[in-house]
């Protein structure tokens, strides 16, 4: 079996990155990377579906171990990204999906530097505030801290592989796929094949 | 406009790269590179459709000026690739396809590294075999030639970029087009657009 990849899917809030990633999962071939947490799980959450929770001690021993990707505290709890989840979804050729705020995923970099970067953007900075807008939970100050950050964030496009501009979702999804298919198509993928076609 | 990309098509005889080119080439997208020769057109030959036409002398000029990629003599013709045809196309958002022997093919990676590198590949060395008879051209001894060189030119495969089983032809020109939308999307290629809609 072939192994899958690690797809780091980052983005400014409001790129629509987040859509983008449910509609991908909906395809057998992606597996969404699950975050390990200490909150008390919600009505209708499962473990290892949409968390692996943890206790406060089991989480800092995870920490201790190195077992985490990255992690950070929220609201007095602890959420962090397992690296053995990510690794053995590889293994068995999963191409696993790692959704990721801008911050979050040129730490990644330096763990998982064989993994690919797709940088997902909004259209226009205008069509970004119209969906920000749209959202109508923030005020006109979040909105407009919101959209100086995004533009901070887009200028760090360069650290990424690639650059998926989402006007319309069906054709970013496409994108997405046919760069995960041409990423398989890499000659160093092909070692073992090569060597069946030459020696069998 | 977005420049086109340069694609070297290369693989070992009998891979199907040349039936490959003569699909992708039906979508204007693709333009195949037009070789210089010495030789007299044959009927039908069109100047800059099927090869530029040139004199002993133009040809010598053109070797002297540096103008081709690469050349070689054959039955007492010069065969070259002019650059300047590339070079146009590209700037017209062409993505020029040369289709070129695996020497040959080495030899351009030093003179164009941005060029992207496929190397098409039989699906097994007996699939080569049946389709190097299948052709009736050759005699024994020299199919046997043939599979050994193939052999050598196989092992040539990391120095691509990408491989490119030909086992069902519509599923590889299929790999090929998604490979060269990939590439587009490859975030060197989005300075400007990006920029636009940070400062737009």
């Amino acid at each position: 079996m072939n192994t899958g990849l690690k797809i780091v899917l980052s983005g400014p809030s409001g790129s629509g990155k987040g859509t983008i990633v449910r509609e991908l999962i909906k395809d057998e071939q992606f597996l969404l990377s699950i975050s390990a947490t200490t909150r008390a799980p919600r009505q209708g959450e499962e473990e290892g579906v949409h968390y692996f929770f943890k206790t406060r001690e089991e989480f800092e021993g995870m920490i201790e171990k190195s077992e985490l990707l990255e992690y950070a505290q929220f609201c007095g709890n602890y959420y962090g990204t397992p690296k053995d989840f990510i690794e053995d979804s590889v293994k068995n050729g999963k191409d696993v999906i790692l959704e990721i705020e801008v911050e979050g995923a040129m730490q990644i970099k330096k763990i998982y530097p064989e993994a690919i970067f797709i940088f997902v953007v909004p259209p226009s900075l205008t069509e970004l505030e119209n969906r920000l807008v749209g959202r109508a939970t923030e005020k006109p100050d979040v909105i407009e801290a919101r959209l100086a950050r995004a533009k901070e964030e887009l200028a760090l496009y360069h650290h990424y592989d690639y650059v998926v501009v989402n006007d319309r979702l069906v054709e970013a999804l496409d994108e997405i796929k046919c760069i995960v298919r041409s990423e398989k198509l890499k000659s160093s993928h092909y070692k073992e094949k090569i060597e069946n076609v030459i020696y069998n």
